[in-house]
């Protein structure tokens, strides 16, 4: 039996109303976004999800990946789970029809993403690379090279992959130094790649890698690198393989968690590939990759988190430890006042990101296929902004929700049999890939918010004040709190605006209070605009009671529990960076 | 080379100005504690615990214990560490001398424990399980008991344990089911006990396990449990070794982190025992053992901190990549804003944390030789107070610094061969064992707070208070600070007091914040004293400008990124319990 259930009735609530699925279905080609489409994909994914994927989750944790002469193998639970997936026609869902995609939205491909990353964290980023593979090529290669590729990995028949990392080269790519020379109509690409996930695997036949290089005579730093498509076999026009190319896998690292991921150190030897965009693009076509790839990360943090409430959920409710208020003899720990709150807050703010994460994917899709130009930037400026926020804010709070999950299983939790730190440890590389929090932070505050002045930011800000403005009755309360939330995030913004030319250091330095103020804020008017809907609903005389009283419940405690630290947040903000900076390095050692 | 190098220069100043040793010096039997047995203390602890036992730290992490024939086997670098611990006279520093300990303080003992917890966490335990043995034993033990066993102990020739949790009874002991009964002079102990910390090992020739059972016709509950001694091998009157006593290793739990650290499941058959105390005052008895315990395994939270901090900065000193404000060039990214944000967060919180617990070791001192009863009663109060602070709060900070030291590192955090993962792994222990941290914040608000209508808390918030009004100059942002947070707590006191009453699932249900608000201020009254201080240093001529520079700058950052989180903690105390009591079980689930 399967120990996880994907949530669906929270899935459907959000795509339906707040990302507000009946505006993307009036989108040129997304006339089949109806709800019972909805209804259609949430169903049938939740069963692949739950009885074929989530089973194989413990044993890829337990048994990882290894290299054998040269070929990295994956446990064959993977493998049938993977053949499941490609058969029920999942991997296609979100692209091109062109190419023998489905053509559906994101607002509903995410849905499916969750509940992929939910089942198996490790194994879901096999076709998370792959998705972001196919963007890049979809939208800088030739026509050639789209003939050649995409089909067969939009069908899920080959991988993908992204070599940005070198071992000088993480967070800097500027410093990139592995190599392209010209050869013919191809390239000879050399240079050793460091941390690329599922970099090589026994699932599929082929492996397309995607890789940052730099060309002879290239300017330094980032306008100097350009991006190759790099296959583990070459390819030929009609799409069947040649021979193996000579990339190999030179090992895999030893991690914290996602075990079953295979994290390969990957050597290109003159391996051949073929340009994607024009030369010196490189970054700007990768990042069409990471953009995709961080919203992607972080509703991986919604995932893992849900997943790691449903685990301590099941737990408290069977596990009997002591006598709790308002009950007779020993009751199951799920009664304990301090038990719900740790399970409360893991619910109330999964709720709260994955109704952030959605709307940023319905915001995507009204970027990408909106035909009124002014709309089109509104949402594409809303998507710029939200991105960091998803990916940065979603995956710290992964941390501490998946460390409460662990919590509640008390000694338990500590030993690996009970499964709940696998979900904790395979949350820690979130806040790391795809870019830091750091980075996440910086890229918020430089080129999303003072880029623009804060134009972009402010909007959003009057947006959920409207929100706040809009509730009353039994919400009353929500409304004051979120009203003065957005009051604490307009005054750090304008401390912002007014100081960080003072100095430099400034939009580091507070970047991260920044960011987690900013996302806690938006799950906060999430939130209110869930209880607004449910009390609509009930209102409306709905039957759904249970449900919509709950959504009520929970934006209330999150307005309790969380919402309060949007305060705390503003308040370091407008401390400024001038104490960090003072420390001299033998301050730091403490000498 | 060793990559730990002991706090000696905080250390120093936490123990001579903050817990004010020149007190302590003044007890009876304490009148070795001068600054200068202080030096000597922390020169050979340090010493001790940088050379001999951290670098057994990571091989202890890779080995783990096994089990051979019954016998637990641990790493040949373990005995070599004890060896010399116990030969350089350490494990009786903090002992009678009676029995050949040295008579030292709580707060000189406090550092040596520290040192030790940071070379090797796992290794740390066996130790100070043991200390908590030698406290119970020598509180509520028979003479003749404690002639045959105390010396050994205390010179560190046998090792101790603690055995309190079976299956069914965690953190509610009440549901214990280990039973003794009469046997001549002795009594005969059966049944199972988990999670027992090295609770067999070949590092000594004797464990002595103290073991909680119930005896024939006890009353169900905790009043019918009672403490007994079981050694694993029979001990004559001379203290030499007899037969093998009927005790035995089932299996080694396989955990999360302290892999170093053995967690046996034992079995008691029909074991010989000896009662410690009277008949049904086990619990009692036991909690002489915790209330210790407690007070170490919040110091294990500043321990692996501090280590962690000294990793991620090392990684940071070194590691370049990017480019930083007012730097030409690539730097090491300790330049950069956000990653000192991350190293000053656990360098100030390590600061904060630090002293606390070892302000809470020199009331301890206090409450124990004190000889005027007023100022006993006082100190006792007080110590009683800041345990369960000092245990939750600070190993609930551990978890996000240690956090912090993975995140400084970038993707090598999450590659294990980098090391700094193992310390948060090893951290994540430290909010369960010895009670959780929902049994901690009980305690505080139940016991400690509600019982004496908040007088004792009354009393520490209006010193706090004092400590803020007595700034000023360049301190006086720190006063304002204080002084807000301190009105928070108030705010939060008088509500609880108000309130509680109404509805008894409050305390619980607000407890957890309640806990971590008191944490934060603590921390925070800590660092405006070593503000204090420091400043008063300056302006006297000490030569030492860099330290105390930093002691002022470490307090300024912990004002302005971590105590605004008083004020959050504070608004969700006041929102009280009735939304998270209100969920069904069903609306838990989401159906």
């Amino acid at each position: 039996m399967s120990d996880y259930r994907a949530p669906v009735k929270d899935m459907r609530f959000v795509i339906n109303e707040l990302a507000e699925l009946e505006k993307i279905a009036g989108l040129p080609g997304y006339e089949e976004a109806t709800p019972d489409m909805v209804e259609a994909v949430l169903e049938g994914a939740a069963q692949l999800a739950s009885e074929v994927i989530a089973p194989t989750n413990a044993i890829g944790d337990e048994q990882g990946a290894r290299v054998e002469n040269g070929q990295v193998i994956v446990p064959p639970e993977f493998h049938t789970a993977y053949k499941q997936y490609v058969e029920d026609g999942w991997p296609g869902i979100g692209f091109n029809p062109e190419f023998g995609g489905q053509g559906l939205p994101a607002l509903m491909a995410v849905a499916v993403e969750e509940m992929l990353q939910s089942a198996n964290l490790a194994w879901s980023l096999c076709p998370m690379l792959t998705h972001g593979a196919i963007h890049a090529l979809e939208s800088h290669g030739s026509d050639a090279l789209k003939a050649i590729y995409l089909e067969k990995m939009i069908a899920g028949e080959w991988t993908g992959t992204m070599n940005l990392t070198e071992p000088q080269a993480g967070s800097d790519l500027s410093v990139v130094r592995s190599s392209a020379v010209p050869d013919g109509d191809a390239w000879k690409v050399s240079g050793q790649k460091i941390f690329i996930t599922w970099g090589d695997h026994d699932i599929t036949e082929n492996v397309i890698h995607l890789v940052l290089a730099r060309t002879p005579d290239a300017p330094a730093g980032v306008k100097g690198l350009s991006l190759f498509i790099v296959p583990k076999f070459l390819v030929n026009e009609d799409s069947s393989l040649g021979e193996r190319n000579t990339v190999t896998t030179v090992s895999l690292e030893h991690k914290l968690g996602i075990h079953g991921s295979p994290t390969c150190v990957l050597d290109f030897e003159n391996a051949t590939g073929y340009l994607i965009g024009a030369e010196g693009d490189g970054l700007a076509c990768m990042f069409t990759m990471m953009n995709s790839a961080r919203l992607g990360v972080g509703l991986e943090g919604v995932s893992v988190a849900e997943r790691s409430y449903q685990h301590a959920l099941a737990y408290a409710l069977e596990r009997v430890q002591g006598r709790a208020p308002g009950h007779d003899g020993n009751v199951a720990i799920v009664e304990h006042p301090d038990v719900r709150r740790m399970l409360l807050t893991m619910k109330a703010e999964v709720e709260a990101m994955r109704a952030v994460a959605y709307v940023a994917n319905g915001h995507l899709d009204q970027a990408e296929r909106n035909e009124d130009a002014e709309q089109q930037a509104f949402h594409k400026a809303r998507v710029d902004l939200l991105t960091p926020i998803v990916k940065g804010w979603i995956t710290e709070r992964a941390q501490e929700l998946t460390s409460l999950g662990l919590q509640v299983h008390g000694g338990m939790g500590y030993v690996e049999e009970s499964g709940a730190a696998q979900y904790m440890r395979d949350a820690r590389i979130l806040t790391i890939y795809e870019g830091t929090t750091g980075i996440q932070a910086g890229d918020l505050i430089g080129r999303k918010v003072l880029r623009d002045k804060g134009l972009t930011l402010q909007k959003l800000l009057d947006e959920i004040n409207a929100v706040a403005g809009s509730l009353d009755g039994e919400l009353a309360d929500i409304a004051t709190a979120l009203a003065m939330a957005v009051e604490d995030a307009k005054a750090s913004l304008t401390w912002l605006l007014e100081h960080h030319a003072s100095d430099p250091t400034i939009p580091g330095g507070v970047s991260y209070h920044f960011l987690m103020l900013l996302g806690t804020l938006c799950g906060g008017w999430q939130m209110a605009r869930s209880a607004k809907v449910a009390r609509e609903k009930l209102t409306g005389g709905d039957a759904d009671t249970d449900f919509y009283n709950a959504k009520i419940l929970s934006a209330k405690f999150y307005v309790e529990q969380t919402l309060p630290k949007v305060a705390a947040h503003s308040r370091s903000v407008k401390s400024g960076s001038a104490t960090m900076m003072a420390f001299t390095l033998d301050q730091l050692r403490g000498e």
